[in-house]
Formats: structure tokens, sequence, C-alpha cells
């Protein structure tokens, strides 16, 4: 995968002392040359900080030329001034690159509670401003500027072939702890240079966010900033898609989520394994999510993956307690394609094997497979180590 | 508090092997000398082990003689000859104190999957049958009996005066890890020497539990072996207790299983700290309920109070995902009896002073005041620490 710039946009992201203890780069600055459709998701916590209020009033829209991400300052349970600097944000960004300010979206994501420092904040906007650019390079120093406790920057893209030529997707996400679904301290931008109305980016988003972002999970708990924007600016196409072409481009929006979802499982604070849950065989997908969502969401399931321990009893207890009507007696769990649990009953296994393959391996796969019906769900989340304890006990405000 | 076994009870805890890598106490004996009224309360996970079905189907009763318990092994998932086995334990217990077998009640903990060892329970029933006696060293062999990861044994009790002269309520517990209401891996009896009812004993726990043991949680994970059992062989009092009787029995039950619960909490595995969430001024305890809930289970919570950290963001946040409707303007937050956040914004507040109140006491109160109505909850969970990742990390099935 060669991951480039959709066309017409440029980006960078910079240090402006936001993140008073590193040289990390704490401002990300996108824009796109002409007025993109935007669509947003947000959280769905009851606290919610500015930059989500501001965005979801302007969103979704046909006119947006620019987002700026700031990290190391969440801007959230900051009241009226929160509000306000969110709105400031905006307009120095539309300063120093000739737009309106409402042309322009922002997310936020940091520490909880403290005002944003708003002339670095001025500084780091102006410096991205003078700095854009179409590479790679720039594409990576975007998404450093989104992060806060994740090790790695969170990259992908897809290009696909419409009957207008090709279009290329490329998607930005930062997430390592307080991830839960509805949404994670997640941000993430989809940029691509596909045309397309702002109802029909809308739908898409939202329609692909419940089977990606929505999916993970690290900690369960759900955060106050969380949102993902797509700006798509047409550049690549002289004409609409067409309904086929809609079609591939939704299957590949959603490989794109699922990728950044899956990286934010991956590097989910302290995680030494990706675990994905598969629920299969539920009467609806709602059942699926439920009871996928339990086993994610379990320490104990989360631990036995830290220890290699094939703990069926712990993912079948977690699926009892979903809320979820099944008959005991009449489902399966297997780990990494070894079934392990059968019809109510412990089924034998070679123990040591499969546990060598859960220590071996990065992804450790948990099916669960009822008989209920045809609905299916996956989850994403990762083990929980000491370090996770560390990171969170350590971490001041 | 000085602990005593009530009127006409006699019990012992012994080890017979099911616990193969520790001499502990892994059977316990619980004999009241004549019929007892008897009620029950059990997990309501779909996987309920086999010692929950036949207690549910036993309770409530008034012709009860005696409890068994089993640690080591929950006899959890083990279909048709789990149950036989349950049932054949109260056998034993039968042939052994020469009763009949549905006078019995069983509860197991331990490993989910595996089957009794079915020759030493019943040696190990023999043994304690034959040693059973009504002191204290006793009744904290038979607290011993029940522990799995436990620290230490969980013993309480409370004498009360009524019309008919002194009854005595003595309560034992077990529970550490795999705690989370409704119920958790957490057994408890109850004897006491008073005269109840079936229908008002049964009442009366299920409402003292719904403000005890379905208020704890460790990791949010819900178990399927937990049970709660009152025994009342009414030995103390020659007549019924009276409407008041009742009134201070009810409040002295509750505060004896708040003890229990609060002692299970405070040994949570790896617990350095017992943590009280306190919500209050909501429109109905359900209301209270789930925000006390979602402010318990949030490992970042959990890990703040690790560290000593003040950290209102994460307190706030996981109540916005509580999933109750409330003014994010109009509720305050306090720790350690210290507001910090108040009508929606930031309260200044010594950091330091508030941090070394955290660290320097066992008990830290997280209290959360919303202004909506006269409803309140107490919760109560402990710290996450990297000891309690070792533990369930390390545990292997």
């Amino acid at each position: 995968m060669t991951l480039k710039v959709p066309e017409g946009f440029r980006l960078n992201g910079v240090h402006c002392g936001i993140k008073q203890h590193s040289r990390q780069e704490d401002v990300t600055l996108l824009v796109s040359d002409t007025a993109a459709t935007a669509a947003g998701v947000y959280t769905q916590n009851l606290i919610r900080a500015a930059a989500v209020e501001l965005d979801e009033q302007r969103t979704p829209a046909e006119s947006i030329r620019a987002i700026v991400v700031n990290s190391g300052n969440a801007n959230a349970c900051t009241g009226q001034r929160g509000r306000s600097d969110a709105a400031r944000t905006t307009q120095f960004v539309a300063d120093a690159c000739g737009l309106a300010a409402d042309q322009v979206l922002v997310m936020s994501t940091g520490i909880i509670g403290n005002y944003l420092p708003m002339e670095r904040l001025s500084a780091g906007i102006r410096s991205a401003a003078g700095s854009l650019e179409a590479d790679a390079q720039h594409l990576e120093a975007a998404a450093r500027g989104m992060m806060t406790t994740d090790t790695v920057p969170k990259l992908t893209g897809q290009e696909i072939s419409t009957s207008h030529g090709p279009v290329c997707i490329t998607g930005l996400a930062k997430g390592s702890g307080m991830i839960a679904p509805r949404m994670a301290t997640m941000l993430s931008v989809i940029l691509t240079d596909a045309p397309l109305k702002a109802n029909i980016a809308q739908r898409m988003l939202a329609d692909v966010v419940d089977h990606s972002f929505n999916c993970v999970t690290v900690d369960g708990h759900e955060s106050t900033n969380d949102t993902v924007l797509l700006l798509a600016n047409g550049r690549a196409c002289s004409g609409p898609l067409s309904d086929a072409d809609l079609k591939l481009f939704r299957r590949a929006l959603q490989d794109v989520c699922v990728k950044l979802a899956r990286s934010i499982a991956s590097d989910g604070e302290g995680a030494t394994h990706l675990i994905t849950i598969g629920v299969r065989g539920c009467t609806a997908r709602a059942a699926a999510l439920r009871i996928a969502r339990a086993v994610a969401n379990s320490p104990l399931v989360k631990t036995a993956v830290t220890g290699g321990d094939p703990n069926w009893g712990r993912v079948v207890s977690a699926a009892g307690y979903a809320g979820v009507d099944f008959d005991p007696s009449q489902f399966d769990v297997s780990i990494n394609g070894v079934t392990i649990y059968g019809s109510g009953a412990p089924v034998p296994f070679d123990a040591v094997q499969l546990s060598t393959s859960m220590r071996n391996e990065f992804e450790t796969q948990i099916v669960l497979t009822f008989r209920n019906g045809k609905a299916a769900a996956v989850y994403w989340t990762c083990d929980l180590t000491d370090t996770y304890v560390r990171i969170n006990a350590d971490y001041h405000t």
C-alpha cells in the first residue's frame, strides 16, 4: 500500500507547544483547495467537547475547506470559554488560509478540563498553513499531530476505479485509551477526491462507522471528543459517481475505516495482542453486537489473552450476561480456529498447542457461533496488561 | 464486634483436596439443628452453575437444614453430569447428617468447566460433618472454606433486641474477582436465629441484596455461580417477630450485607483502595445506579485512584455515557469531600492536598450531585492495579 494524499488536498502537522513535555507535533491542518462535502459522526457521550458541538452544527455541508486538529488538550468541560475558543480556532485557520470561518471544522484531543493555549495554537496554525504539502511525509506529520498516547501514527488508504477514473481515499486516525464504541477518544479524518453529495456522504459515513469505529473498545470508557470527519472534494472526477461507483466507494471506505479501527485496537494502551471477537448465528445484528461487546469489554477475557490462556469459561460467562436471550446448550466457542466449547459443554482440545498459538500470534480470534439466525458482528479490542494500568495510574491531571 | 454463631447452628470448613495446590479449606458445611427458613438470590447470568439451578428450585422454603459450599471448582458449564453431581453433593450431606437431600442447599465457586471430584468431596463432607462446632474458630474456618482468590475471610455480624429477646445475624461471604452486580463470583451465607416466614425472608433478602451485593463491582464480569442464601431457624425467639422487630431486623440485615459487600470490594483482586461512588439528586434510584455503575466500572476512574489522581474528567465523562439524561451544566463532583467540578466547569482546589488524601486513605469517596430529584445510590468498587492483571493473566485453566 502506497499512501498518497487525494487530489486537491494539502496538509501538515507541526509542534506549537500545546504538548509542553515533548516536541511532538500537536497541531494538524488539512486544507482542500476547493469546497468539499463534509460529513461527521460524533461521540454520543452527554458530555461533549466544544469542537464536537461546533462540527455538529456545521455538518453535513458542501462548502468545507479545512479541518484543524489539536492534540494535548481536549477543550472539553470548558464551558462557554471553551466554545468561544473552538470558534476562534476556526477563525485563526480562516485568517491564515483566506477562508470564511464557517468553512473550517475543528477537532481536539487530550486532557479534559484545561483551556486551550490560544496564543500557541494561533502561532501553530499560521506555521502549519505556511507549510502545507501533498506528499507522504507531510501526510505522516499530519497523522502524528493527532496523537496522544498513541505509539504509532495511524494511516491507511485505498484507490478504486470509478466510471470517471481513479479515486483515492486516505484515512488518518488517533486513539489508544478511553476507547469505547459510540465513540472512542478517537479522532479520524477521511479525505477523498471523489465527488459526493452531502446527504449521501453523511448516510454512508454513519453506516460505515457502525461497522468499523463503533466496533472498537479498549477500555469501555466513552470519551467526550470522538469525531470522524469525511471530506470529499470531487477533484478526481469530472462527473457524479454512478450507483455502481458508489457501491464500490462504500466498500473501499468501509475497508479504510476497518483498517483504522483495527489499528486503534492494536495500539490500545499497553496492548500486546489485537483481539477480534466474531459473533454469528444471531437473530439480529444488535444481539450479535451486544454479545461481542460484552466479551470484548471483559477484563477477564482480556487478561486471559494476555496470559495466552484459552479460558473459554470467561468467554461463555461474558456472553451469558450480555442481556441477549439464547439457549446456553446451543452455541460453540472457538479460539484461533480451534473449537473449545460446543453445545453447552467443554470440547477436548490441545491446550498447549492453542496456548502457543495465542502467545505467538499478535491477533487472537474468538468466535461465538449461535444457532438462532443469520446475523453477525465483529468487534475489535486488545488485551489488558500491567502497562495499561501504569499508563493510566501514572498519568496526572 | 464479637462474632458469634447464631443459636442452633454448627459449622466447619475443612480441606479435602478440591484445591490441589494448597492446603486451604475447600469444603464448608453449615447445619441448623432444626428446620430453618431459607431464602436465596442468584446470579442473573444466562449461564448458570448446577448449584444455582438446584438452590433456586429449593428456595424459598421453611424446611432447610444445611448448606454445603465447595471452593476450587465452580461446577459450571458441566451439563447434565454437573447437575447430577450437585444433587449427589446434597445427598452426601443428607447421609452424613441424617437429613433428607432436599433439606440441603449447595454452593460452588472456582474454576469453570471442570467436573467435581466427587470422591474427595464426599470424604470432605463426612469430615466436616464429624467436626461441626458453634464457636468463632469454626466460623472462621467455614468462611475460609469459601475463599478462592480472596486474601482474607469475610465475616461480619450484628445483634439486635427484639420484643422476644436478642437475635443474632452472622454473615459469611467470598468474592474477589469476576465481580459485577446481578451478581458477582460471590457467595454469601447469612445465618440468623430469628424466626422468619419464607415469603417475608425472600422479599427482605432480595430487597437488601439490591442495596448491598448488587452494588459491588470489581471488574464488571458477572459470574455463573453467585448466590446469597439466608437461613433463619427461629431458635432465639419463642414467638413471631412484630412489625417493629422486622423493621429492626431488616436494617441489621442490610447492615450485615453492606459490610460484606464492602469487604468484597476492598479485597478485589489486586486492590489497594476501596472506592465508594455516591450519586444523589436523581429522579429515580435506577438512574442513580446507572451513573454509579458507569463510574465504578471505568478502568480509567479506577486507575486514577490507583495513582492518587483527582481526575474529575474521567468521572464526568463516565457519567456522560451512563445512558441517563441530565443537564451537563447542572451537577457537581467531589472526591473525599472536596468539590472539584461544579455546574459544568472545573472548580479550583488544592490538587496536592487532595492527591495526598487519596494516597493515604484506603477508601476514596467520589460523590456526584445532580439537581433533578431526591433519589440516590451507593456503589462500591476497588482500584485497578497491575496485580489484578498479573493474577488474571497468570491464572491458567
